[in-house]
């Protein structure tokens, strides 16, 4: 699907245990996990007694950090955790990017956070009955109010404990202390991915696999549903909840969509899912073509998939211009759809009185999909089917992702027939739900993956008026 | 093969005739040309009398041209030519972007040119003896030397006439008046493509078809080796040489390398083009193994060809990072060879324990494939096999691509088998120069192509020493 | 004296009530008071139930706001408060700038400060006791803090007076509701200015009169010690405070060096102010001499007073180069003393063989001066005498001007005697304390002025570990 | 006078020999002559055999000029020559910037030019017959053109010698060839300052005194009219004119307005030269009033002339705020003459009730200082007067001063009185031409001074419809 319409994830977080070039490597981890926010990113340091040092700005991470900047914080054998944010709200500045940082008799915290809490604006009214003050809109702001509230002789676990008794919702948070602590915690359903990895014997965190290839970590394990780990002086102590629920609620869009390819989350590599859902789409709606070719790049893999499935040759037939920047200037007149054209052309010659098959990883608001489809029928294309690698959206998201942001869900509003109409196809299909989950090779898949902007199934409640106040 | 290895072109040119949108369309014309290169960028409009009006810069045309910079250049119904340059020079500064622009007897020119002239130095010490005067180092200044020396009573094609005449290499130029015409030369062997395009019936002049698709202008043909052609109120003039040589020297290189896929030059699609080479390759050089994979994105056709015509699977196994820079910190001691590795992650899961074949379509100094070859060994591939979409390079072009600025043509050193060994591979093959040219699907390839820098044969006599001096 | 020696005061703060150019008008009246402060500025605009819009950056005000940030935050009669800040403490970041916002229970207050609280560390200790956490170092923040646990449904005024019991020091504030109340506070002493004007019937508010100068409002009159101001739809509301301090302490600095010369603050313009100190200064220090020369700017005024009184001429004897930017190229051997010498640069003719004398406002760490005085014995002067127009430095300031940054007082470690040797100067005369208050023109001037940082007799305790730590 | 409506000069020159530091030396030789020039500027070191390498830039010294460019041109032991420019025509592009670098044989040339010369236009002609082609509008292109046609066996004094022959106007030269020679020339009336100062044994020429000043060189002399210094490896050689012009034509204009008050030019220092003018304004129109005040910062030095002959006090009464940028957004509707304003504030104190005496160092199209009279009487000013310390223009200037850029020559078109009411003044008087002159101090002030824009006597013959063609 194309970036105007793209759901939008909330965060990346990255964290590493006292190493001399911790800010640095930092930087690294937050490079590998860039697709998971674009909007801000930062990197906090505990490298002295009492303070933590941070730098961070909007926009990506190769443009918000300088060497020099990465100097200032660098402090030689710190600790560091680092974010990248895509705002889910409309409130995208500077002040609500993180990591959080806050003072507190004498000692700094820093927190980065990935996932929405559906109870954060409960939470945040308690905490200003009794006078405080909040300066974001960010649940890693009430998270740290009700952390240093729950702060008694510096016993930081205990602490985690009792705040971690109140939230309700998807959370992955890599809290860093002044003291060098690196703590991280995951929500009791495990909605948000968050795995364990050790670099020349340090230990590091990250939303994604795919961050410990760049730094050249090794993966040692994801962290379970409703677990604290802490990392300190003493190693990693894993501390597992008393009462954790029946379900799991993985978040398996993360594999059809925001997961890069080559992370491993939830046990399975991403690119393989992905494969796994193209052959079960080929098996689920096969139909004749000369080809199948991915929308790029995100339907590449289920593509090849549904080629191998189905036996039908695979071309990449849009071709991408590399040189296209995040901007640039808009044709007057003459020109339409220009953003669109500009960064994918279809290579003329394979399209003419060609059978088409496009794989799809989801349509959100359709309209560019309509274009491309209209621009291979112009080159003569005698048919073109869709098929789509995921099944339609048609509920809104609570913990954590944004499908809405810029149009409507075109799922919930067209029937497949008028979408097939609308994108000007001869046909489409999604993928099912029980497709999706039996290509998924998990056992018993209901009890593990959160689908509900599938079938609108929550697994934690919430109050829909009021939950997305507080995100990210 | 990878950026910092990679052949620079030395140019694309577009030119469009009167238009209400002339210097805006050439911008996107450029656009599409970005690739041909991204050192500095140009463009010149003739919107009034006896002047031309140019906005020029180092970088990407989306970092060089505002609105407001088309806005002042931009005239209502002038004629534009633009210029993409690679500088195949040390001298990359903003003396030399194009186009150039001169003034004489109270009119102005304009050029911009794609090749290299292997006559230049001798054109330019016969200048100077007359007491001309250079500031650049580029061959456009040489044709504007002469063309206005050879210029009486505005007799334009006359003195382009006489100017060729003179001219030894490969060249396509676009030459703007004051005047508003536009005129385009190729160079009788025709070693660079260029293409002539309509868009609501205004002529249009480029590179590559690619442009003309952005650009929504229909494809009307090449221009031949040695014609002129003259875009003026009278429509298109065409001229053609009067002893045109026996042979064509069509740059089989771009078809490999410079050409985007989705562009026909030379009468063929380069996507097909790369395929039938892979095909090709197939057939030379078989070998079993659980998939074919392209090193990204260079070798994605060839692959695909490569994988069609041996039946093994077609895996896209290294991961891009959309989101890298053009530059960013370089890690200072824990990590090797990240340059290489922030741009492409193996996907681990599908390497292991595998019989893997690569298709790259050129190697130039090796360091690259090598570190990647060596990441795939790492996480346990069982074997790794190369094949090279194209023939080795062991001899320089003096025709307008700079193979070695960055390093020797490992080629020319290595025997195929120390490459292998260096590589690390377990088998390489290079595609045969006979299996390149059958490939191509012409008739007669030896006439038709130049493959010096596979085979040594030049097409065009020059003096080794001198002859790159003017570039560009 | 010099740019890098000189004293930093904290901050200048502007505000405006419903006006529908309000943050545009705000950013004007920051422009006028750019010398209070030129590290960080920004504005705050409440235009809308229960929010409150901001732009902050880093830098003058000309750089920070561009018409796209001041359109996003204007509203169209909102209400709107700004700040430039010059950092007094070492933490010269974004996070520091203000007007600081929070909010709390739905509902957005924004707050502009100058001066400092000596109490700050005890009113902070206490909030974090009952779990208060905290995001900057500045006097601001705890303000806000103690506000909001005042506030009960909705009574500012109340919650105001309750935290100005508790504060300590030197403040001018301008709070800022999400109603678009502006409200005004000055503490008890009186230390820094804080003026009323009126724009159109519009309330304004701001530290000196030259901003209400440049947005065209007239001046309405000096806000008392202790008054709180309260602007909202019933126009002006004042509140003076019950007990009174005895003595007002008005920043005697203030004229000597921080306020611009067209400004009038504590009921006196400070262009005379300062001419009637070097009238004052040519009677307690006459000394025959061929011309009075200031170093430029600061001493301007009171050269031309001292020429004057003195009946010597007046001489403008170093040329200030227009154009030098806030940073250069350092020159690397050849060149000593380059900061100073390019900024001004003595007119040699005017100086060979004659008798100076110099006018300076303060010195500080006087190597700047040392080099300035040794430059005209360079180029002839015969006698070099300097007068200052203030009593020498001896004590650090606890209620706002940070005059260490960057080197020792020296007055408050060198003799007169010893001063004249190290400058090289053939007299030294410093303002006398009783000379600088009887030039006051004011009654009583023991009982109007704080002058601790020359005499150390401070007007209100501190306890001088800890009241610098918050600041701002 | 106001920078909208002020004058344009065309450049400041800066060369120098031989000096391990000559980049940075010239970089701050350019910082002190930025007041010439503030549209571009360039340097162009000769330190290698047959190269010239530059760097170039639009806008001010320090912002062209990182140490990283200087760096890159730096050689260690070459000599440099650099230029700051103020276009004088429309065209202000970097293709404008100098110095002017070209390649002849083999070998550079770069010039740096100030001035313009009146055949420019006739001498482009016969170069154009000649098939010479031009880049630029500059008078130096012109001059190259020449030089490289009558350069035989490298003898660059004979060439010049000839080309010196051909030029008619107003120039001062630097050249440098690519063997570090470094020659400067001046015009055989001596139009434009030109001096010659010794740097620790190098040999530096420079625009004005205030140049060597900065770099810590002596002053050794001026170039006299029709000189040419040959500054090499034996030293300074200068040949004289055969035959000079019975008159000098030294810019009078240089002394009111362009020239820094700190430099000497003309065999005068020119701070003495303004307040002579202020002097005899005094004596040619005395009147009474409370106060005499400038303009800031033009008229200060004739202001305090004026001040001391009559007797009448000198106050600054309007006060300059420091930290206006360059740029301001401007205000939408509330506030006229913002523009004006922000620059200067008038003391309101010192206002009221007042008889002022302005001096203004000239009025060119008078909308500004009409605002700035209309402020003082808003204030309560009684009565304003105003003294201008040159005579009116009524002329354009040929030789290298574009008065009329922006507007109209007011004092062409209005008769003193008219313009008394434009202005809103109670009298205004110009400085006589005859008083200018007498106030010069020089015998026969007719013979050594061009004062043609004030009385139409041009010195040099030109075609009037033609001569501002090529200019800087």
């Amino acid at each position: 699907m194309t970036e105007n319409e793209r759901p939008r994830d909330e965060c990346g977080v990255f964290g590493l245990y006292r190493h001399p070039e911790a800010a640095q490597l930092t930087y690294f981890g937050l490079y590998a996990l860039q697709h998971r926010g674009q909007e801000s990113a930062g990197i906090s340091v505990a490298r002295e007694k009492d303070k933590i040092f941070s730098h961070k700005g909007m926009g990506l991470v190769h443009d918000i950090f300088t060497m020099d900047d990465l100097k200032k914080i660098e402090g030689g054998g710190g600790s560091a955790i680092g974010h990248v944010r895509y705002s889910t709200t409309g409130d995208s500045t500077l002040t609500n990017a993180q990591p959080f940082v806050v003072q507190h008799r004498g000692r700094a915290y820093a927190v980065a956070h990935n996932g929405n809490l559906v109870n954060a604006h409960i939470l945040k009214s308690e905490l200003e009955e009794n006078g405080s003050i909040f300066q974001t809109t960010m649940d890693s702001e009430v998270f740290l109010h009700l952390f240093v509230k729950n702060l008694k002789q510096g016993n930081v676990l205990n602490a985690i404990q009792k705040v971690v008794a109140k939230l309700e919702g998807a959370y992955s948070f890599i809290l860093l202390t002044c003291k060098g602590e690196v703590i991280g915690v995951k929500d009791p359903h495990g909605f948000r991915p968050l795995a364990l990895g050790k670099l020349n014997g340090h230990y590091v965190l990250a939303s994604e696999t795919c961050a410990f290839d760049l730094v050249q970590a090794d993966f040692v394990r994801e962290l379970e549903p409703g677990e604290i780990v802490i990392i300190n002086e003493d190693g990693v102590t894993s501390i597992m909840p008393d009462n954790p629920p029946q379900k799991k609620s993985l978040c398996i869009f993360e594999y059809i969509y925001f997961a890069r390819p080559d992370s491993t989350i939830f046990g399975r590599n991403v690119y393989e899912m992905r494969k796994a859902h193209g052959r079960q789409l080929a098996r689920e709606a096969h139909v004749d073509a000369d080809f199948v070719m991915p929308f790029p790049d995100s339907g590449n893999y289920s593509a090849i998939g549904y080629a191998e499935e189905s036996g039908i040759p695979f071309e990449m037939a849009m071709i991408r211009n590399h040189y296209v920047g995040r901007s640039f200037i808009q044709p007057t007149q003459s020109m339409r759809d220009f953003a669109v054209r500009v960064k994918l052309n279809p290579v003329r010659e394979l399209i003419r009185n060609k059978e088409i098959i496009i794989i799809e990883d989801s349509i959100i608001r359709g309209t560019t999909a309509k274009t491309r489809v209209q621009a291979l029928r112009n080159l003569g294309a005698k048919k073109v089917h869709m098929r789509i690698s995921c099944p339609p959206h048609r509920f809104p998201c609570y913990y954590g992702i944004d499908f809405s942001t810029k149009g409507e869900l075109v799922a919930a509003v067209k029937t497949e027939e008028e979408l097939t109409r609308f994108l000007g196809l001869d046909s489409l299909h999604y993928l099912t739900i029980e497709g999706m989950l039996e290509a998924s090779g998990v056992e018993n898949p209901e009890n593990n993956f959160c689908k509900a902007c599938f079938d609108g199934s929550y697994p934690v409640d919430f109050d829909p008026n009021l939950s997305k106040q507080c995100m990210g």
